[in-house]
């Protein structure tokens, strides 16, 4: 095996199934390792954001290392705010990164570039594999980082003369830092604290908002009468009826601070203290600071579900969540408005299906009432990196194959990625997009406001506008393979869902909002 | 005035004309500042990399700093690979990137990023602002930065309570770098070398390659009988009928290496010596290497045009270049192939148009016709860093306003930046985008047959492919508000390019190509 051979076999005898390309000249032996050594399936994307940004939602969904491959610096660079948003998600991502021949860097061809300092930012782990016969040991530390607790950010850079290298021999692999068990302190005082009464909440992060950990918070909160609150950005939350629902914080920090401050105990469980995505004047950066009601039972980068667990048997909640389920919307009518398009969806979302949220002023009707659902996952944006949507959903749909995603999107966000859309045609992905078109960056519209800016001048105006012209994303979406329609009402955009939900394929709504 | 205001009024000041902005809330300051203060317009574009490839456009052809505005570490970077490019095209350009609240940083909010380490790599000057007192000051600096020598990339992040901070006093402009005089013992040694005989080439890059600097180089050659050759990726390049014939260094190394080999003496000027894109097995990564006729008169960061005008004057070529016009192409006619797509642009190409030049593969036979059309200006990919065509093209538009832009554009990298085509309809720019559809990396395709892999597995045929789905670049256009049409033949491009140019806006022709 030369040394792209060696490092496509580790990847895949550590369990990576997918690598999300752009390859170019000097990943060439890689590309061709795909081929020769099988095990792992290469996706093309038309853009390296879109090869990072499906890395993270196949990530947070399968729960096994992605793969990425980037050619040199300029690609790594393209892919960096969608690892900046997984870093954030702590979803487990080898980058690999072709360099230029060792022996060709010191003519400083054109693309030439400072990789390190650029992936620095969005990589726990990084190395430049330094000979041939490193690339085995090199691989699987990069594996192993990623692994490692919650599931971590790595990126091994590989000269092309390496790549083409031969032989070159396997390593043993390496053990992924591991969990550390949880505190029995913090359980104990956790336990204590919500035995003695009042307002509780748990609040709950990255593993608590899902499986085993959901339920064991849920029973918690059945026997002590807490509620659950989850954070804003969340990797990914399971909700629906059935499961103990989940309140997410709300986005602007006045409202957020009015929730938290109704508790006398907040116990962290898999997030770090909450704070304002914003700074704003006269308000706080830390919900939290001063309050003296917090337990941490475990942070962000602890085992919140052996916590939760230990949590539940300490306080005798076992068995399963029995709470009451909230009432489902009304089949809503007439002219498209965020309620009504979050009730039609909340009454349409088929079980198991996965949700990617990423839209943000036109989301909130939705969050609110999905505890109603059929339950089902949702992913969320969790470093604020714009424009992860169409990228999240296809990999979240290479992830789940036979499922329904559903893709929930503003259109300042949706006009970043759509070539995404593309690599969903190609692979026939069950992606329906939802493009939540009010024609404005309207969350600047309200920061605006925020700030004060009531009347804005024509400059303001026209740079937080989307009107002149209007994006036709049905044309957009047609022209990367992607057949959509655009609706104006919630019977049409109910009709359009089931038609979309009828194919095996991509489709795209362009839901007009005022 | 407060701090954002300050910063504004000082880059109209300094001469700065568009802000090329994809703003965020951190941002919001800035944005009012270019309503209240003036001078400066905002144009927005919905991808940051939009932003940066577009400053870079405009500012090789303005000639005056562009500037960007950019929402914290996520978009910066988002413009990173083309500021790559920028930085190769030392183009002047001043980033200004806003930041949280300074005292919110500590809490680690959602978008916070190691911002120094992302710009580092394509930063020649970069400043974190540490108080409102020192923005004046600091912009002054970023300003003279950007103006030193050929051009610099300057970086200015600007923390949010710091753009707010009021009020904030001026500074007196900071002194660019300038260039150093013309080295005289280079100049003798060039013009005793060219005087001596022999095969002689002049090397241009930079500054070398237009205006007075190419008028110079016509002159020696046209005295001295040494042709003129110019590098691969070039940042600008003025050619056509009446001006000195540049032919283009080949982009693969042999070609090149045989171009260059034919010389007994080449002087660089304006330029580095040249170096292969790509090291490859048993060529040399740098052309010269060994060569025993290289002389330097002017290297990429010296004077290229005060060289060139000292030497012509030592040479005694006075006067104006005077030699022959090639012989254009006859009207095409049939089906496209590469050859007649050119021809039929040589012969349409205004005059004083500017030629956007970022497809490789499609463009070799255009690159040399071009020097029998109408003059125009022809700006190319300098840093390798795909899909800038787009965004170079939209700030080609607003430096030359009223002059027709031609982006031949392959459509492996018109996929990258498709959502430049929105600005291009918001600013009614007379941009013409010709997209090479071939359906392939073709260029990977070639190099996989350099790499001896003549029949490509199925994961590499794949991963090569544009073909499933086909992008339907008219529908893609339409969407972002670009009208369109499709063309196979020679005949039909014609007529589309007529039709394109008889508007006042930007068109699209999707060109099939085998």
């Amino acid at each position: 095996m030369n040394g792209a051979e060696r490092l496509v076999s580790i990847a895949a005898e550590g369990g990576v199934e997918i690598c999300f390309a752009n390859p170019g000249t000097t990943e060439i032996p890689l590309v061709s390792a795909l081929d020769r050594v099988g095990g792992v399936r290469g996706v093309l994307c038309l853009h390296e954001n879109v090869c990072t940004g499906a890395a993270d939602g196949y990530a947070r969904l399968a729960r096994r290392p992605a793969m990425t491959l980037l050619h040199l610096g300029p690609g790594l660079a393209n892919g960096l705010a969608n690892l900046h948003n997984a870093r954030r998600a702590r979803s487990p991502i080898v980058n690999i990164v072709g360099d230029h021949a060792s022996w060709h860097l010191s003519a400083d061809p054109p693309l030439a570039m400072d990789i390190a300092s650029a992936a620095r930012p969005v990589s726990d782990w990084y190395r430049h594999n330094g000979s041939p016969a490193a690339i085995a040991a090199d691989m699987q530390a990069a594996l192993a980082a990623a692994k490692s607790r919650r599931g971590r950010i790595a990126t091994l850079v590989v000269p092309h003369d390496h790549q083409q290298a031969a032989p070159v021999a396997g390593a043993e692999p390496a053990a992924p830092e591991p969990f550390p068990p949880p505190d029995p302190d913090a359980v104990a005082r956790a336990a204590e604290r919500l035995r003695a009464g009042g307002a509780a909440c748990l609040f709950l992060g990255g593993s608590a908002l899902w499986g085993e950990g959901l339920r064991a918070a849920g029973r918690i909160a059945e026997k002590t009468g807490a509620e659950l609150l989850g954070e804003v950005g969340f990797a990914r939350l399971e909700t629906g009826r059935g499961l103990p629902p989940v309140a997410r914080l709300p986005y602007f920090p006045e409202q957020a601070q009015e929730v938290l401050d109704r508790f006398e105990l907040i116990v962290l469980c898999g997030a770090k203290s909450p704070v304002s995505f914003f700074g704003y004047d006269h308000l706080p950066s830390r919900y939290l600071s001063g309050h003296p009601g917090v337990v941490t039972l475990a942070g962000p980068d602890e085992d919140a579900v052996a916590a939760l667990s230990a949590l539940a048997d300490t306080l005798d909640a076992a068995g399963t969540w029995g709470g009451a389920c909230p009432a489902g919307p009304e089949a809503p009518r007439g002219a498209l408005d965020p309620d009504r398009l979050a009730a039609a969806l909340v009454r349409h979302i088929p079980e198991d299906a996965v949700v990617v949220l990423t839209a943000v002023s036109s989301a909130a009707p939705f969050s609110r009432l999905a505890a109603a659902a059929r339950p089902h996952s949702q992913i969320a944006l969790t470093g604020g990196a714009i424009g992860e949507g169409t990228a999240l959903a296809t990999g979240a749909a290479l992830a789940r194959p036979g499922t329904r995603i559903l893709h929930l999107e503003a259109d300042g966000s949706a006009a970043y990625l759509p070539q995404a859309l593309w690599t969903q045609a190609r692979e026939d992905l069950p992606v329906t997009t939802v493009v939540c078109a009010n024609r404005a960056y309207r969350i600047l519209r309200i920061e605006l406001a925020r700030a004060g800016i009531v009347e804005p001048g024509e400059q303001t105006a026209r740079l937080t506008d989307l009107r002149a012209p209007a994006i036709d994303w049905v044309a957009v979406a047609r022209g990367f393979g992607v057949p959509g329609t655009v609706v104006d009402t919630a019977e049409d955009l109910v009709a359009a869902l089931e038609r979309a939900a009828a194919s095996t394929g991509p489709f795209l709504i362009e839901a007009r909002l005022p």
